[in-house]
C-alpha cells in the first residue's frame, strides 16, 4: 500500500457525514457541524443521528444507509461501544475515509485494544482509510473541511497557507495550530493521528510530501509504531525538497514514562530518534516555540534563500543587546565574523560613535535619527563576510514615530539587496509584522529564539542538501549458535566481516598455551575462554603483559584458581593466548537492535569516560565510512584521537572502516544477532590500523529472553 | 563611604533641575521634562537652558547658579564638552545628586576617560553622588521622579510595585522595565549605571537592599569594576532576605569580546561570576525572559512560600502536554513523584479516564465539563508528595466559556489550600492574569519557561537560606622569591600550609640520588629540578617506577642527556628523588588571582579529561572543607572518586581538606602568589589521604609580567 494514500478524502472531501451529530455545539458531535457551517464549508454536510429530525438547522439522517448519497468522509462522534459498527457501515457503503473522534480504545486497556483491532481490520479489508480513534481529527484549511472538535477553532479559523501540521497528540497539534495563527503562519492541512489504528503520522507526512499546497511540514511526535514507515515518509518529504521540522517529545526518562502510559506504546530511545531524523534529513527542534520559529522563518525565506554558512551579522541599538546577541549566537553555534573594513567605514560614516565590528551597536542615535537605519543596515546586509543579518528592534515597532521610519528602511534595504538574508528580532503590532514578513523578512521575538531560528535555517539547508547514503546490505545466512559461544568464535566471525583482530590461539592447557605464545611471540595476553563468563576481568580472567614462559605459566595457574573460585559453575572452553598491543586509544563500539528501528551502531571512548560524560555517537545501521568518520568527529573525546596535547594522531580512518563494517554486519545478520560489543577497539597511531581486542556477540533469542 | 549612600536624592528628590532642557521632547534634554509633566511629578521642576525663556511651558533658568533654590537632583543633558562644568556647578551649589545622560566619556577613548576622571574627582571631593555618564538614568516610580530619556516611558509609565530594576546597559534595563510592565510586574525603582564614574551597580543594589519599598531586585550586568563592592552589596541584599536575580551577559567568548569593546572594561571570566553569585546567594538566570519569569513568580508568591523541595505535580488537559511538561521539568532539575493512592482515587472519582499518576492528564473531558477542575486540582494541590503544582491551561483562558469556570476553580482551590504553592502555565487576557496573580498564583507562558521559573523559586529558597561560610584568613608575610624557585621549594611551602606531600630529597648528583633512594626506599620517581623548566614531562624530565639502583642510574644518565638537549639554556638545580605512589585518582587543583575578584580555587579530574570535558569546579577563595566537598561532588567525574564500577571509594575528605587549605593559603599570600598548580593531587582510597605529587607556585610579578 502506498504511504499516505487516500488522505485527500479527509482534507478535501466533496461531502461529509457527521455520525452522532448533536444540536449542542460544545459536544464533540456538535462542534464540527457548527464549525463547518460557521466557516462556510462548500461541500454537502449530512448530519447522522439515530433520532433523525433537524440538527443545527440541517435535516438529519438516521443511519449511514439512509444517506441519499455516499459521502467522501464520515466523522464518527458516537461512543466507542457503537463507533465500530458505524465505521463498518461506512465501509460497507463505500465511504472513502472515516475520522473517529471517539475515545475509549487502546488507551483504555485490553477491551479497548480489541475494539481498535477491529477498526484496523475494517480498514485493511475495505480500503477505507481511518483516522484515529481517540484523535482530534483533521482540517483542510482552504477547503474549510473541518473534521475536528478542537476548541482552537472556536476562536477563529486559521489563515490558509502552505504549512502543514501533523501531530499524534490532539492538544499539542491544536495548540501548535493556534500559535501558528498568532504568528501569522498560514496553514494548508492539519491532522492529528491519535491511536493510529490505520493512518499514522508517517501517512500524514507522506501525504503532505506529495501535496502541492504544502511547502513545509511541522510535526509533533510522541512515539513511533512502525519505524520503516516513518523513515520512508521522512525520506519522501526530503526528496520533495520540503523541510520537515519535528518536535519529538518524551526526551527525558520521566517524559518517556509519561508517554508510554499515555500512548500505550513504547516511546523508543530518544537518541535513536535523533539518528532517524539525522539520516532522513528531518530537523529536530526542542520546543513548540522553536518549531514555530523555524517553521515561520523557513516558510518566509523559502528554501532557495537558506544561509550558506554560519556567519551572522548582529545589529542592535545598544551595546548590551549586542553582547546578549553574541552570547545567544555563540550558544546556537553561529559565528560572528568581524565585518570588512569598508563596511565598518560605511557604518562610521553614518554614525560616528557606532561600534562597527560585529555585533554592530548603532547607539541611542538610532532612536533620535531613525532614518540612518537604511544606510547602516545596507552596509551590514551587503557584507559578504556574513551569511545572514539579524537586526534587533526589540519593542521599537510599537512606537509609531519609529515604526514608520523603520518599515520604510526595511523596504528599501530589501529592494536593494533582495538576495541577502535578513531576520528581524523584536515584537510589534501584528499588521506591521505581517507587512515585514511579506517582504521575505522573518520576525522572531526573543534573542535566544532568533538565534536558534537562524541556526535552524542553517541546519535545514544542510539537511535538505544532504544526499542519502544508500548503503546496500544484503541479508546473510543466519549465524550458527557456534558463533555466539565465546570471544574467540565471535572474533573469528567478525574477522571474516573485515574487522581486524590480533593473532591469537585457543589453548586447552598450559603446554599448548606455551606453544601458542612461542609462535605468536612474547609479550602475550592470557584470557579465560568461556561462554558462561561475559565479563572476564571481574573473575580475574585477563592477564596482560606476559613477557616470559615463566610469567605465562604463573599467570595460567593463578587464573585457573581464581576462575574456579569466582565462577565455579562456568563451563571453561580453555584459554586464549593473544598478541599484546597497547599503543593507541581505546574505543568502545557496538550495535544494538532497536525494537522500532532495527540495528543501530554506537561508538564512544573506552573506559569509564563514555559513560561518565554521556559522550557516545549513535546512528542507524548501516553507515558508510564517511558517516562513521562523522560519528567519531562528533565525540567530545575526538581531540584524543586527533592528537591532543602532542599525542600522535590515531588512525581514525581505520576506526571508521571498522565501525562501517560492523554496522553492515549487524544489518546483514539482523535475524540472528541482537547485540555486538567490541570493547575495546584499539586505534593505533596513523597508518597502523585499528584492532578489536575483545568482542561479544549476543544472539537474538538470548537478548529477547532477558528483556 | 557607605555603599548606596545618597541614592534617595535620585529616586525621591523634592526638586529636579534639567540642565540642557529642550523644547523638543524627542531630544534627551526634552524627554525627561515632558515625561515629568505628563506623569505628574509632584516636586518642583527647574528647566536650565542658557537661553532662558520658557521651555515646555515652564520658566527656564540660565544657569545652576541662577536657580531660586538648590535642587535635590540635577539631570545633565548637555554635550560632554560642557557637562563637566555643569556638574561642577551643581556640586558647588550643593546639589545632592546628578544624573549624567550625556555620552562621550570613557567609551570614546582617552580624552573621554580623562573627562570622566574629573567627574569621579568631583564626586569624591564634594560628596555629591553622580550617576552615569552615558547612562539612561533612573526612575522613582511611585514618586514619578523621571530622570531618564528611555523611549519605553513614551508608551506608558510602569505600575508602581516592589520590584527594583538595576542595569548597567540602559537599553537592556529599559527593555526589562517594559517587559516587566507587560507581565504586570510593579516596579519600585529603576536605575541604569552606564559608565559608572561614581555610582555603580553595587551602589544601586545596596540602596535597594535597604529600601523598604523594594522586595525583589532584578539586575542586568555586563561587567564589574570593583569586585569587593559587588560582593558586599549582594551580601547586604541577602542579609535583608531580598532575592537578587541577575542576568549577567557576556557568557560566551564572542559576548565577552563585544562587552569589552562596549563598556571599555574587562568583562571578567564568566565562571568567576558564577562563583560570586553562588557565594553571595544571588540567583543567576540565563535570559531576560527567565529574569522576568522568576522575578514575577518570586514577587507573587513572596519569600515565605518558596518550595521546600523539588517535587512537582504536573496537571494538563492532554497526555502530550503532560509528556512535554515532564521533559521540561526533568531538564530543569525537578522531580515528578507519583501522587499518593488516595490522590489518584480522588482524581479518578472526578474523571474516570484520567491518567492520575503524575503528570496528571485530565483528558479532553475538562473542556466539556470544566467545572471538574476544582476537584481534580484540589486533589493534586493537596498531595504532600509534591512541593508545588504546575497547572497547564495553555490558551484556554482566551475562551470566555472556559475562563469563567477556571477562574472560579482557582479561587476556590486557593482559598481551600492557601499554603500550597500553585503556578499556572498559559496565556490569557491581561486582566484575567492579573486577577489570578492577585490570588498569589504566578502565571508563566511557556512550558520550558514555567519549569525554569519553578526551578528558579527552588534555587531562590536555597540561595536565601544559605548562611555565609565566613572563612577568616589573615594576611601572611609575603613569600620570599626562594619559594618560587622550583618544585621542591614550592612543595615545602605548601607542606607547611598543611598540604601532604610524599617523602622526597633533592640530589645534586647520581651518588646523592642513590643515597636518597636507599633512604626513601625503592621504587622511586626521578624528576629534573629547575626554575627554568615549568613542564618537566615535555623535556623528558620525569621517570617513574625506578625499582633498583641500576634503573635509577640509567634513568639519571638518560634524563641528564635529554634535558641538556631539549632545554640547553635551563639552569639545573639538581634532581628530585621521591617516593613512588600511584594507587588512587588524580585531580588537578589550583588557585588563580582574578583581576576583579581576587583569588579563586579550582578543582577537576587530572589528565586530559578536565580540559576535554570542561568539567571543572571553581569558587572564590577561601573555601571551607564543606564547600570544597561540594566542589568535588559537583564534578561529573565525581563518580570516579565515589567508587564507580567497583573501584574503591577515594578519600574525598582528605582531598577537600587540601582544597580548603590551598584556598586559604592563596588568600593569605594574595600579595605575593598569583597562581598555584597542584598537578596531580593523588587521592588515595578512603582513609589513606591525598598527596600533592607535583606543585608549581607563580609569583605575582611573573604572572603580571606575562599577562
Amino acid at each position: 500500500m502506498t504511504l499516505g494514500r487516500g488522505l485527500e478524502a479527509i482534507f478535501s472531501p466533496r461531502s461529509i457525514a457527521i455520525v452522532g451529530a448533536s444540536q449542542d455545539a460544545s459536544k464533540i458531535g456538535g462542534r464540527p457541524l457548527q464549525l463547518l457551517q460557521k466557516y462556510g464549508y462548500a461541500g454537502t454536510i449530512f448530519p447522522v443521528n439515530k433520532s433523525g429530525g433537524t440538527v443545527q438547522s440541517l435535516p438529519a439522517f438516521q443511519s449511514i444507509e439512509a444517506l441519499p448519497e455516499t459521502p467522501d468522509l464520515a466523522v464518527i462522534a458516537v461512543p466507542a461501544e457503537v463507533a465500530v459498527d458505524a465505521v463498518e457501515q461506512c465501509a460497507a457503503r463505500g465511504v472513502r475515509a472515516a475520522v473517529i473522534l471517539s475515545a475509549g480504545f487502546s488507551e483504555m486497556g485490553e477491551d479497548g485494544a480489541r475494539q481498535q483491532a477491529r477498526l484496523t481490520q475494517i480498514a485493511e479489508n475495505s480500503g477505507m482509510r481511518i483516522l484515529g480513534p481517540n484523535c482530534l481529527g483533521a482540517v483542510g484549511v482552504a477547503e474549510k473541511a473541518i473534521a475536528t472538535f478542537s476548541v482552537v477553532l472556536e476562536e477563529r479559523m486559521p489563515d490558509a497557507g502552505s504549512v502543514g501540521i501533523v501531530s499524534q497528540s490532539g492538544n499539542l497539534g491544536s495548540f501548535t495550530m493556534r500559535q501558528a495563527g498568532e504568528r501569522g503562519i498560514g496553514i494548508s492541512r492539519f491532522m492529528t493521528t491519535g491511536n493510529e489504528c490505520d493512518i499514522d503520522i508517517a501517512d500524514a507526512i507522506a501525504f503532505l510530501a506529495r501535496d502541492p499546497g504544502t511547502s513545509t511540514i511541522l510535526c509533533c511526535m510522541e512515539t513511533c509504531r512502525d519505524g520503516a514507515k516513518l523513515i520512508e515518509a521522512l525520506s519522501l518529504a526530503h526528496d520533495a525538497g520540503k523541510p520537515v521540522i519535528v518536535l519529538k517529545i518524551g526526551t527525558s526518562d520521566a517524559g518517556q514514562v509519561a508517554a508510554a502510559s499515555h500512548t500505550g506504546a513504547l516511546a523508543g530511545a530518544d537518541q535513536v530518534f535523533d539518528a532517524v531524523f539525522r539520516s532522513t534529513g528531518a530537523l529536530r527542534v526542542a520546543s513548540i516555540e522553536e518549531l514555530l520559529d523555524v517553521g515561520h522563518a523557513a516558510t518566509i525565506v523559502g528554501s532557495g534563500e537558506l544561509p550558506k554558512g554560519n556567519g551572522v551579522a548582529l545589529l542592535a541599538a545598544s551595546g548590551g543587546f549586542g553582547v546578549m546577541m553574541a552570547d545567544a549566537a555563540s550558544a546556537a553555534g553561529l559565528a560572528i565574523p568581524e565585518l570588512s573594513a569598508s563596511t565598518q567605514r560605511r557604518i562610521r560614516a553614518a554614525i560616528p560613535y557606532a561600534a562597527p565590528r560585529n555585533p554592530v551597536d548603532t547607539t541611542a542615535q538610532i532612536s533620535s535619527r531613525p532614518e540612518i537605519l537604511t544606510e547602516v543596515l545596507s552596509a551590514v546586509v551587503d557584507d559578504q563576510a556574513c551569511d545572514l543579518t539579524i537586526l534587533l528592534l526589540s519593542s521599537s515597532l510599537f512606537l509609531p514615530r519609529l515604526r514608520e521610519v523603520y518599515v520604510r528602511s526595511l523596504t528599501e534595504v530589501r529592494q536593494r539587496y533582495p538576495d541577502r538574508l535578513l531576520v528581524l528580532c523584536g515584537s510589534g503590532p501584528k499588521d506591521i509584522l505581517a507587512k515585514i514578513n511579506a517582504m521575505g523578512i522573518p520576525t522572531v521575538e526573543g534573542i535566544d529564539a532568533v538565534c536558534k531560528a537562524a541556526a535552524g535555517l542553517l541546519r535545514l539547508r544542510a539537511a535538505l542538501s544532504k544526499t542519502h547514503a544508500n548503503v546496500e546490505v544484503a541479508r546473510a545466512v543466519p549465524l550458527s549458535s557456534e558463533a555466539f559461544a565465546n570471544e574467540s568464535k565471535a572474533k573469528a566471525v567478525l574477522a571474516q566481516a573485515g574487522i581486524p583482530i590480533l593473532e591469537e590461539r585457543v589453548a586447552s592447557d598450559l603446554t599448548s598455551a606455551l606453544t601458542a605464545a612461542r609462535e605468536i611471540g612474547y609479550p602475550v595476553v592470557l584470557k579465560i575462554l568461556s561462554s558462561d563468563i561475559a565479563h572476564k576481568t571481574e573473575v580475574g580472567g585477563v592477564v596482560v603483559g606476559l613477557a616470559t614462559p615463566e610469567a605465562l605459566a604463573e599467570a595460567h595457574a593463578g587464573m585457573t584458581t581464581r576462575v574456579a573460585e569466582k565462577a565455579p559453575d562456568a563451563r571453561i572452553d580453555g584459554v586464549l593466548v593473544a598478541e599484546m598491543a597497547s599503543d593507541g586509544v581505546e574505543l568502545i563500539i557496538g550495535t544494538k537492535k532497536d525494537p522500532i528501528f532495527g540495528p543501530v551502531v554506537v561508538a564512544g571512548l573506552g573506559g569509564i569516560f563514555a559513560e561518565l560524560m554521556q559522550d557516545v555517537a549513535l546512528r542507524l545501521a548501516p553507515v558508510d565510512e564517511r558517516q562513521a568518520m562523522e560519528m567519531l568527529s562528533s565525540l567530545k573525546a575526538f581531540k584524543l584521537l586527533d592528537g591532543a596535547r602532542g599525542r600522535p594522531k590515531a588512525d581514525v580512518t581505520a576506526a571508521a572502516k571498522v565501525i562501517s563494517s560492523l554496522s553492515k554486519f549487524a544489518v546483514a545478520h539482523v535475524g540472528s544477532v541482537a547485540e555486538i560489543d567490541i570493547n575495546p577497539l584499539l586505534v593505533r597511531p596513523q597508518g597502523k590500523g585499528a584492532v578489536a581486542l575483545d568482542a561479544l556477540l549476543v544472539p537474538v533469542s538470548r537478548a529477547e529472553g532477558t528483556r
